[in-house]
């Protein structure tokens, strides 16, 4: 509220205020509900005593144009102007002008997950986050200060939609060191890989399209296809990867639209695809032509064996887009991943990127940029592999400990999850609330599948959680799931949200 | 490429490289095709001189497992593993896969302006941007040093897809002094006001929705309900802002199912709204049930007069969804925006959010909350008003000296633009390579309306450039308009993008 006071008048002040605040009513400039400013925030703005605030108020409602209300605070009174309004007018029911089908495609699960992080009283195993100990703050706040010194005033202003030229070079020799040889021009800086999802199905997506995906597979990337009106396929993974067998047979009944496929370390299985299965992937989407969209977040996160090249560096003719992401090895906060694919690919992405978000945020990105090119990515990288190593050996031994009556999983050679199938009696809804009495989360499998899963699964993770609260979180789990095998009617959690 | 030297081996260094990357090759983990590191990289990497890739790569290629190529580096030959591959596979045409209209859809103007703004040599008076010498980056490196320091690694981390509740409760109390009593859930933080746009058309908009703009509006918006599949009808805008009797008789006609409005200092035409059109505007989208998006991000860009309540604290009905943003006070490049409306909306929008980026970035929400929260944003505003406002008094000094012969506009009482009409006989085409070539830059006008204006129009930015660019800028523009004048139908021109 723009209020001049004159300090030299001899009106008083709290009578300089309730007069204009009183014209600003009749003039209509305040209408009939308006809320005057809490008294101190007045007060403040206006560096006046509060009481000089009260003051004005107590005169603006004994002249009736303002009303007070506990809770509610003053308002300018609705009957004085009452007849410019429609008499019959009511809260806008929103809702009804929803397009068609909105609120069916979108799961609040994964906002409900990241909740839970926040618990500061709940073992998170349900989450895919690095270890937050681990993360290199003060290399993060030098960096900083460096860019604001040295780029200056752009590095808080707009950047091409595309990314800053220097990141994508930066990624584009990250990607060299993968078995991919692409300059900066082929490489789509995104708000994270959640975003090269969207963007790769707004482009490519029609309602009524087929994609194939892996079962199990990202729970996130279903949900984005789905909402862009896909029709998925499941293709089941066994532990060299996707079964291309049934997938050529697929690709010959089906000729889908596109194949979302996680190679290495897949989410959650933890299944690396082999070479054989690479190359006959890469083979019959050749023969039937399907593009590929590789999801290669856990690429650098290996703690045994020899890595494999990704899908896009065994790729010779185009049909693969390669999306990754900063997010588990550096930060998820800010939000950065990147997309390699055909030049005319990566245009028509951004032209669709513009319109979302116009670009990602610049001074992240110039962050990311330092970390690769100053040796910090790699610095940081022998320094995380060896810790998720021992969480992984931790959670491995206290499941063969405490799990095996329950439950079968294989130890992942990198990644962040074990991958557990459980006896088919057990609900998971019901285990997802015993788990919640006893302090612990897990992501529950059936979000994972395009359809309707065989077994009960549940996903681990060993990256987030300390190697004692993985202990502590295993053991609470294998209470709940004690409690959820042996007394599977237990009337007081009907209630439960059936999210799997 | 992870190769173990044994450095007290008898068998030279290069041929332990040469015998296993060999030994790659032969079991197929380097297919055919598949590029080796550069020298100078993996001589980095593995710790040896290049001399002794040199000689590595030497004997590959003596031994025909490798080709290289000037320009195209080391690689596998293809022949050894042909047979494995399909004869006929050719690149894949991704733009086959594209999604129906998906190219008609997405316009570069803009990414094409932000791409001027990195131009040293041209004097941009095109873009939307606050002035970026004026920037507080010493505040920014102590604040984020201090963000560091207090939140630790949580601000490199996750937050709700909703924002952080810190800063949703600085927005809300900021929205207080814009007369909108609001509490955190009212409140999403989006990725950009452009996020914002891209959101509501998303829970809102089918295809073949009806969806009314002002004329000229934010050209921008109009590309995104484009994209969304909207007809657009547009209502003009005179100096007190859109027409309500028009619309009136519009909303009675085709109940459309969205009015998108920018009541104060409109982009691009700089009208402030009237109060009595704003309560006129809200008594009809009342009685016939349209709801109203408020674009409000030049609000606190006002340089003379009082300010007027936006729609939104007029708004008794929850009819308003209220969008603002950042970008034209503190920071484009954190991409941080925000909306306020119902909780119902604001949950649908968050639900959208979450599969668009999963949340905005969390570093660059702490920022903007402490210098809320701190007083730096009101402390800035104090700074930078009176600049524009000597910028703007600048700009039209030289208009007025220069271009009445061939332009009219009204001085704006606060935002970032002249809005300039032009004689119908000017080619906007021409005008733009004709100022290309003074090295001065301008928005064409044709992008800003639904249909086809009647009239030529331009958009000069006065935020950006300094007094002294705004000078040389019109002078030269001045320059390209004579000729564009004189000359309607010089050859060489021809080929010039018709952008309009």
């Amino acid at each position: 509220m723009n209020i001049q006071i004159d300090r030299e008048s001899r009106v008083p002040v709290y009578q300089q205020i309730s007069g204009k605040i009183k014209e600003m009513v009749l003039s209509g400039r305040m209408p009939p509900g308006y809320r005057l400013p809490p008294e101190r925030r007045l007060a403040a703005a206006l560096k006046v005593n509060r009481s000089t605030i009260l003051n004005a108020y107590r005169e603006l409602k004994a002249g009736g144009l303002v009303d007070a209300h506990v809770g509610r605070g003053t308002a300018v009174v609705a009957r004085r102007f009452a007849g410019a309004e429609p008499q019959r007018a009511q809260v806008l029911p929103w809702r009804q002008f929803a397009r068609a089908g909105v609120s069916r495609e979108d799961d609040p699960l994964l906002r409900d997950l990241l909740e839970l992080t926040e618990r500061r009283d709940l073992v998170s195993l349900s989450v895919g986050l690095p270890a937050p100990e681990l993360l290199p703050l003060d290399t993060v706040r030098d960096i900083l200060g460096r860019i604001l010194a040295d780029v200056g005033p752009p590095s808080l202003l707009h950047c091409p939609t595309e990314g800053l030229t220097v990141l994508r070079e930066a990624v584009s020799r990250q990607m060299a060191s993968r078995g991919v040889q692409c300059g900066a021009p082929d490489v789509l800086i995104t708000s994270g890989s959640q975003q090269g999802l969207d963007l790769m199905a707004r482009i490519l997506i029609d309602p009524g399209d087929m994609v194939v995906v892996e079962e199990p597979s990202f729970f996130v990337a279903l949900q984005v296809f789905r909402s862009a009106g896909a029709r998925l396929i499941g293709v089941p993974v066994d532990q060299d990867g996707i079964r291309t067998d049934v997938l050529e047979s697929i690709f010959s009944r089906f000729h889908p639209k596109l194949v979302y496929t996680l190679p290495t370390f897949q989410n959650p299985s933890g299944a690396v695809m082999s070479l054989d299965r690479r190359r006959h992937l890469l083979a019959i989407a050749y023969r039937y032509q399907i593009p590929i969209l590789e999801d290669d977040p856990y690429h650098d996160l290996r703690y045994d064996g020899e890595p494999l090249p990704p899908l896009k560096a065994l790729d010779m003719y185009g049909h693969v887009a390669y999306l990754s992401s900063f997010s588990k090895v550096l930060f998820p906060g800010l939000r950065l991943g990147w997309l390699v694919a055909q030049r005319p690919v990566i245009r028509q992405l951004a032209l669709a990127k513009q319109s979302l978000d116009l670009h990602s945020n610049t001074l992240g990105q110039h962050l990311v940029q330092r970390f690769l090119d100053d040796g910090h990515y790699d610095d940081h990288l022998r320094r995380v592999r060896p810790v998720y190593a021992r969480r992984r050996d931790a959670m491995d031994t206290v499941l063969r400990a405490n799990a095996r009556d329950h439950m079968t999983w294989r130890r992942p050679d990198g990644g962040f999850y074990f991958w557990c199938q459980l006896p088919p009696s057990v609900s998971l809804a019901r285990l997802l609330a015993e788990a919640a009495e006893e302090k612990v989360s897990f992501l529950p499998g059936g979000a994972c599948f395009a359809g309707e899963p065989a077994e009960p699964h549940i996903r681990l993770n060993f990256s987030f959680p300390s190697e004692e609260q993985i202990g502590d979180g295993v053991l609470a789990l294998m209470r709940a799931m004690r409690r959820a095998i042996d007394e599977p009617a237990r009337g007081r959690h009907r209630g439960t949200p059936p999210i799997v």
